[in-house]
C-alpha cells in the first residue's frame, strides 16, 4: 500500500509499504478513509521523533472501514465504519475498561506512528490492535469528519479544558490557537465560561477564535490585557496548548491565586525553571498530561451531534494523501491558512 | 408610603401604609426604584399563605437606593444602588458568612412579604434587616432590571440546575416554563447541556423556550417524545419549576437510571404518592429546596455581564406599582403574554 | 449437583438440581467453595420473590475455583480462585465497561438466585455469563471469607455510605444494623465521619455496632437523642439499610437542612407518603439504589488487604449447605445471634 | 509587656516592648495565655525573614482571653476564651465571608508575626485585626492545646492532604514529619487512606509516625521500597511538608501516572528545577499552598472534640515564654525530642 513515511527531519515521503497484517487474533485491519495531520506530528517532523526508527509510517488519526478483523473480534465486524482514537490500551485491564487507558495496568498504552513498533494511520490501511476495543463505531449524527476529529484533537481540547477546572461563571485563557487551542476556546464556552482570552501571535488564528466568541489578545500584550480586564484579579483558569517553557511561563502568569494551569501541550523540558515561590504563594494547581480520548467521548458525542460543537470549522485543508510532503510542510509554515490539514487516500 | 398590600385570597389592594423604619442599628432603608411578581406570590395570592396576617406588604424581588443605614451599617451608604435578595439571613453566622443563608445558625432565614414580620418590597420602600450582609451593591455592567432578576428568578433557576447535576454533555429536561423555568433552560445551555427539553401547557411559553434554544414539548406526549428522542434512555437531568404534584410525577418518569430530579417548584404536599419501589431499582437521586441567593451570585455575576445570560428578555411588561392589583390578575391568568411583572413605584 | 431451591413461602429445600452447564462461549462454570445468605434473599423466602418460578436456585454470593471456561473466556482459566460479584452485566458495553452494570445498555443488568433464568449461587457450582467480566480473580491478600463479603454486602455498604456524600468530619446515622448496616457503620469510619449513630431494635447488633464505635440508638428514642447529642441540628447524612416505610421515616427525620438520604434497602412501596413539603422547605437529598459491585471494588480491595475494614468479623454462622433451610429459619428470626451466614458445599 | 522578639538570624531575645493597643475599633486584645512556635518561625530565625524589620515580635500560633474589645465589634466581648487563627483576612470581602482568607479581595491576607506591621502573637498579649472575623471562640470540647494546634499545623495539615485530592482507599505518602507532618499522617489516615507511608531521616519521628498507623521509611530508601510495596503502581497522593527542593524532588518519584502532589512545605525556589516532560508523560496534578484556617475548622473542630485527631501527642515540649530563645534552640536543632513547642507567658 502507499503510506507517509518519516526518513528523517523533514523528510515526509509518499511510498510504498508492505500491507498491514494482524499480529494478534484481537486485531482488525482499517483501510483508511481520512486521515490527518497533529500539531504533536511536527515534533516527529522536526526529528525529535520519539524513537530512533526510520521508515516507519506516521500518524495517529483516522477512520475508515473495517477489511479484516481478527477471530477474537467480538464487537467489530467487516464494513463497519470506525474512528481509530489516538491513544491505544490493552482494552482488558480495569483503567483500559473505565477508559483511561493512560493508565494501562498491562502497559499497553501507546499511540500510532511514533515508530516502526506500531504503524501510523497516514496510509491507506491501518492495523488496530485489541480492536474490539480501540475501534469506535462511528455513531449516527456523526460525519467522517467529525469523528476524525475526534480521534484526538477535540477530545484533547475538552479534556484540557475539563483539567482546568473550569466551571460555569470562570473566566479562562487558552494559550496558542491551533486546532486544539481553538476547539479549546469552543470547549471553554460550552463548559460555561463567561469570558475566554484566545492568545497567540497568528493574527488569522486569533481572527478564528473571535468569531468562535473569545477576547483575542498576542501573547507580547496579553499579561497587560487582562490584568486590566480583570481589574488585577487575573483569570481562574488556563490551558496551555503550545508545547513549550514560554508558553508555560505565560500562562502561570495569566492565573489567579487558588487558578488552575492545565498544560496539553507536549512538554519537553527535563529542568523547567519553575516559579516555585510564586506559585506557592498564590496556592496554585497545575496539572499536565494527554487524554485518553476514550475517557471523554461519552461527552463529545451529544455535544457534536446536537451541533453545541462544531469540530470540523477548523479544518483548513483537505488533499490527497499523496500530497502528504506538501501538507505537512504548509502546516508547519502555517503558510496558506493551513490549520487542520485532511488527507484522503 | 404607597404598597402592595395583601388583604385575602385575590386581595391585593394599592395602600397607604406606615414608612419602614429600623428596628435594629443594622438595617438599613431602601427607596424601591423596581420590583417584581414572583410565581411564589400566588401562593400567597390564592389564599394559602405562609401566616394568618392581613394588610402586610407582599412581595420579595426589589433593588432601589439606600436612603437610610444604621449605625452598625459599614459596608453601604446612603445613595448607593442595591439588589436585595430574596433570601434573608443573620450575615454573621458561619453558614451566611458561607453563602448559605437558608442554613442561618441563628434561625434568621427569613423571606420578604410573607407576614408582618418581615414586609414585603412590592412598596415605596422596604426595611432590609443586617442590611450589610442583605443588600447587594449592583456591580458595574449590571442593568436595574437584570438585578431585578437576580434577586431571585435567575438565581432560583441556576440553582435548580446545579442541583440536578447537570454536567457538559448532559441532556436536561425543565417541567415549567414560567419566569424561573425559562431561565432555567437558559442555564441549563450555559452549563453545556448538549439538549434541552422544555416542557409547559401554554404555546407562547413554549415558543420561548425554543428561541432560547430547547426543544419544546406539551405535558402529555413529554413522556413518549423523549424515549422515541433518547431511544428509551430517557435524560440525565429533569429540573421541576411547578410546584405540583403531577410536575414532580413527570420529572421522576423523565429522568434515566441513576439520573436526578431537582425540585425548585414550591412543593405543599405532605404526603405526595412517591413511586419510591421504582425510584430504588433505577438508582435515582431527588433534591428540593429554595436557593441561597448570595451563593449563587459569584457565578451569575460574570455571565450577566458578559451576556451570556439575559434575564432581562423574559420581562413581559412594566406597569405602575399602583397598577399591582390587575398585574397580579394578569400574573395569575397568564393574560396578554404575562411573564415576568416588573412594578415601578 | 446439590442446591438450595425455592419451593414457596419459607420453602427453601436442599436438593439435587441438573448440574449447571454453559449456555454462551462467554461464559464460565464455577465450583462454590462458600456461598453466603443475604438479607435480600429474606424477601424472596418471605415469597414476594421477583418471579413466580417455583424451584430456581437462589443466592447471590459466592466464591469457588473455574472448572469450565467456554472458548470466547480469554481472563480466566480452569482452576482460578473468583469471586462471584452479585451484580452481572454484559461486560461489553460503555456502563459495563467503566463499572456501573446497572446501567448495562444491553439490558443484561441482572442478580442471580431472582428466578430459573439465572440460577443462583448457594449451589455446589454456578454458571457465570460473560466470565471474564462477571467473575473477578480473587487478588491476594484477600481471603475466601472476605472475598465472598465483597460480592456484595461490604459493596453495597460503602456505596450506600458514599451515595449519602459522607465527607470527612461529618456526622452520620445508619438505619438498620444487619451486616451490610454493620458494614456501613465500619464504612462511614473508614470515610472520616467523626460521629456515626448506629439504630437497631436488636440489642445484641447495636452491641456490634459500639464495639465498632459507632454511638447505638433505639429506633424509637433516636430523634430525641440525636436533637439532643446535635443540639437540634441534626446530621449530615443518614443510611437507610432497612427496606421499610418506617426505616425510611426515620432516615428522613433524623437529616439537618441540606443533608443526604441514602437508601440501599430494598424498596417495594409503589405510593411511599412523602414528606414533600419538609423535604422542600428543608433543601434536601434523597438517593437510593443497589450498587454495582465492580465500581467499589478498586477502592474495596486495598481497605480490606490493609485490613482498614475487616467484613468476616459480622460472619455469626459457618454451616454446611445441608443445613440451608436451618440457616434461613436461623437468620430470618434473628436466633442464635444469626447475622451472617456463611454456607460450604 | 514582655515578648519574644527577632533581632536577627539566630537572635529571638525576650524582652520588654509597647503593650498592644487597637488600631481600629473593629480590633480586639487577646491575653495571650499559650502560644506555640511553627516549623515555618525557622524561616525568620534563619534570619532570610520576610522584611527587613529588626525588633518586632514573632510567632502565630497562640489562644487566650480577649481583655479589651473595640467598639465595632459585635460577637466577641471581654472574657471570651479564642483561639487566634494564623491567616487574617479583612472580614468583610466576599472571599474572607466564605472562609478564604488567603483571596481576600481587599488585600488583607496576613499573618501574624513576620514584620512589625503585624506584631506576632509569643508575647503576654496581642492584637488582632478585625476580631470579629479573625478570633475564634474556642468551642465546647475543645482544650486550649488543641486549640492552639488548629490555630495553624493541623489546618495546614489537613488541608495539605485535602489538596492532594485523598479518596478513601488511597495510598498516601507524607514526605517530611515535622509536627505538621505527622498531622498530615493522622489526616490521611481519618480520610480513609488505606496505607500512609512516613519519611524522615530522623528516627523518633519515624516512630511516632509508625505509631500513628503509617509505615515509616527514610528517604533514602523511600522510592525503592515504595516500588517494592506497590509493585511499580506508585502511589495515589503524596505531600510535601518540608519546604525543600529536594523534597519537592522526592515527592514528584513517589506519585503515580494521573496523581497527585500536594506542596505544603513553604518554598522560597525561583527557579526550581521541575521535570516537565516526566511531568506531562504522567498526567500528574500538582498543588502548593498555604491553608485558610477558617475554611478547615468546620470539618475540624468536630473531629477533634470527638477524639478522631488528637494534635496535642505531638507537644514535646512545654516551656515558660521566658525561655523562648532555648526553645528555638532545642527545635531547631530537634535536640531532646523536640517536636511541638508550647510556650506559655
Amino acid at each position: 500500500m502507499k503510506a507517509l513515511r518519516y526518513f528523517g527531519p523533514r523528510e515526509i515521503r509518499y511510498e510504498s509499504m508492505d500491507d498491514p497484517t494482524p499480529k494478534d487474533r484481537g486485531d482488525a485491519i482499517i483501510k483508511v478513509e481520512a486521515c490527518a495531520i497533529c500539531g504533536s506530528d511536527l515534533h516527529i517532523y522536526h526529528g525529535h521523533g520519539f524513537s530512533n526508527d526510520l521508515g516507519f509510517c506516521v500518524g495517529h488519526e483516522a477512520v475508515g472501514e473495517v477489511v479484516e478483523a481478527g477471530s477474537a473480534v467480538s464487537q467489530l465486524k467487516v464494513g463497519d465504519r470506525v474512528m481509530i482514537p489516538a491513544s491505544v490500551g490493552c482494552g482488558a485491564c480495569r483503567q483500559c475498561l473505565s477508559g483511561v487507558v493512560n493508565l494501562c495496568e498491562q502497559g499497553k498504552a501507546a499511540c500510532y506512528g511514533l515508530s516502526a513498533e506500531l504503524q501510523g494511520s497516514q496510509a491507506e490501511a491501518v492495523r488496530v490492535p485489541a480492536a474490539d476495543f480501540n475501534a469506535v463505531k462511528i455513531p449516527e449524527g456523526i460525519s467522517d469528519e467529525q469523528a476524525l476529529l475526534l480521534t484526538d484533537n477535540l477530545a484533547t481540547a475538552w479534556f484540557g479544558v475539563r483539567n482546568a477546572g473550569v466551571m460555569p461563571g470562570n473566566s479562562v485563557a487558552i494559550v496558542g490557537l491551533g486546532p486544539i487551542g481553538l476547539m479549546a476556546v469552543d470547549s471553554a464556552l460550552v463548559m460555561g465560561a463567561h469570558v475566554v482570552f484566545a492568545i497567540d501571535p497568528v493574527p488569522e488564528r486569533r481572527a478564528l477564535a473571535e468569531q468562535a466568541g473569545a477576547i483575542a489578545l498576542h501573547p507580547e500584550t496579553a499579561i497587560e490585557a487582562v490584568k486590566e480586564a480583570t481589574k488585577g484579579r487575573k483569570l481562574d483558569c488556563v490551558v496551555e496548548a503550545v508545547g513549550r517553557d514560554e508558553a508555560v511561563d505565560l500562562a502561570l502568569r495569566l492565573v489567579r491565586p487558588r487558578g488552575t494551569v492545565s498544560v496539553i501541550g507536549v512538554q519537553q523540558s527535563r529542568r523547567y525553571a519553575f516559579p516555585l515561590e510564586r506559585f506557592f504563594a498564590a496556592g496554585l494547581t497545575f496539572r499536565a498530561g494527554t487524554c485518553s480520548v476514550a475517557e471523554e467521548l461519552p461527552a463529545l458525542f451529544p455535544l457534536v451531534q446536537s451541533g453545541r460543537l462544531k469540530p470540523e470549522k477548523y479544518v483548513s485543508h483537505r488533499l490527497a494523501l499523496s500530497a502528504g510532503a506538501e501538507a505537512y510542510r504548509l502546516f508547519e509554515a502555517r503558510e496558506a491558512g493551513a490549520l487542520k490539514m485532511v488527507l484522503t487516500p
